[in-house]
């Protein structure tokens, strides 16, 4: 359809879902991934990488439909024996999860990057796109709350379902984190950069924060695509988000967001009323169904994007 | 049936099934087994206790009696997971078995001995019998192979089924090893000693190795069941590595073994032709059936053996 290089920038599980569509649509050599590694945690002495994984998932089509996360038809046969024993889990890994992650704890261990590490587990998953972590250095998203103190990312997001009222998010020792080179010689060579429907705060910013990205990315042509669908998120604490920051939830909210960098927004039928606003940002807007309940209509957002790069 | 204060040293199959049948009769409060800890090792980044674990699934009722190791229905989808991700796995946890080996891994890492995180694991099992590691320090069986240099102990015994010949066991660090302070409590207070049927090279001998035990159980009353039946093992290389040290397997052997340590050996009706030889040696014979392959035999052995120090 396009021969134009496409990077993405991705997190969680709307970015997964257009990424997988992306995939099915564009050749391997074509289409790359840059990943959120903010959330990544440790837990139980596995290296957790939830937004990596979200997209291995999804590419290797094993991903659950159900919660958007984790690996369908997995049984939870080590964290509920672990319960047995006594143990209070406040996050549960499948069994087939936790063997991806205790593989990647092995190899991290070992000596390897994470970026390594990543190619190993495509590989070993049967992925041919490239996932590509925005970073190999330790960046730790963080959740300033208005009455619960600093809480890290997983403890806000899981533990507490991301209900704490939230007064500002920061990225801890992110100014210090380098960009991966191979991250660095995507976006080099990529003619379009596509910021998927993620969350800004939690998914997208940890990437755009890393030093020189910005710098990369601003020759390029920039396209984002709205996790805001109406005044609502389709899943996640986007809209909360919005809310707590003192602004309606829109579409017209994250091309503010989003105005130093892209030059068009995806938008939703239902934010249609924003168009001209949007527009006055100096945005180009296209208006289309964001929403993605199943792979056709995944794959049929793809192809809608990567019809518009062609224009 | 008995108040005597009675310590068990065990290790392997053998050694788990007379401890059920020992702790099925006799108080908690005295009746106490402390465990080998040479064949522990780390796979994965998890800390493992094959010995340990032995114990404590038998005490508490969930080993897999087909085995003999891991617990009774169990499920492998993790490690069938990390196959299907390309890992080539020589050992193999049951999904069970690897969240308690999480949760040790755990407690080790958190700073705790491995004494506390027995006592702890014992607790989350509902075991009452205190199950007590040897040492908490690094002890390594090591076996010199006649033809394949060293080998560590998991290496001989799950990696190659030991099948190699063996040259000489030894026991890395064990110079500078510390019985517990549990383990020489116990044993001070204890009226008899219990060498259970474990192989005495790779079970027994790891034990006896640590520095002071000796000394602590010479003023002891020590008996020691024999773990060869006829001139075979029940399980595993003890009748094997008898014959790789140039003797016959026999409850003479076994005898000669503990010479210097045993007042009482109990041999099973088929090595009763063996009894001058023995009490040649200055050790006493009891013969009765050694082989527990029910519940039921193993309480019987326990009784018999708890009968004959009552007089």
């Amino acid at each position: 359809m396009s021969n134009k290089k496409i990077t993405a920038l991705a997190g969680g599980v709307g970015g997964a879902k257009l990424v997988y569509g992306l995939s099915r649509i564009l050749d391997a050599q074509d289409f790359n991934v840059i990943v959120n590694t903010g959330d990544d945690f440790n837990y139980y002495g596995f290296q957790i990488s939830p937004d990596i994984d979200s997209i291995l998932y999804s590419l290797a089509d094993v991903s659950d439909p159900i919660n958007g996360f984790g690996r369908k038809e997995d049984s939870f046969t080590v964290f509920n024996t672990l319960e047995d024993l006594g143990d209070k889990t406040w996050f549960r890994l499948g069994d087939k999860d936790l063997a991806l992650n205790i593989k990647r704890t092995q190899l991290l261990k070992s000596g390897m990057s994470l970026s390594t590490v990543t190619k190993i587990l495509c590989d070993s998953l049967g992925i041919q796109t490239s996932v590509i972590p925005m970073t190999n250095d330790p960046v730790y998203t963080k959740i300033q709350t208005c009455d619960l103190g600093v809480m890290d990312f997983q403890e806000y997001f899981v533990l507490n379902k991301f209900q704490p009222k939230v007064k500002m998010i920061f990225y801890s020792n992110i100014e210090s984190a380098k960009l991966t080179d191979q991250a660095k010689k995507v976006i080099e060579d990529s003619d379009v950069i596509i910021i998927c429907p993620s969350n800004p705060w939690l998914s997208i910013f940890p990437i755009l924060g890393i030093p020189t990205i910005r710098e990369l990315i601003s020759s390029k042509k920039v396209v984002a695509v709205s996790p805001i669908i109406g005044h609502n998120a389709v899943k996640g604490p986007t809209a909360k988000l919005f809310e707590e920051f003192g602004e309606v939830p829109s579409a017209y909210g994250i091309a503010r967001l989003y105005q130093s960098i892209i030059s068009t927004l995806i938008i939703d039928h239902q934010n249609s009323d924003e168009i001209e606003q949007i527009e006055e940002l100096g945005i180009k807007t296209h208006v289309t169904d964001i929403i993605m309940l199943d792979d056709t209509q995944k794959i049929r957002l793809a192809q809608e994007i990567v019809r518009l790069l062609g224009d």
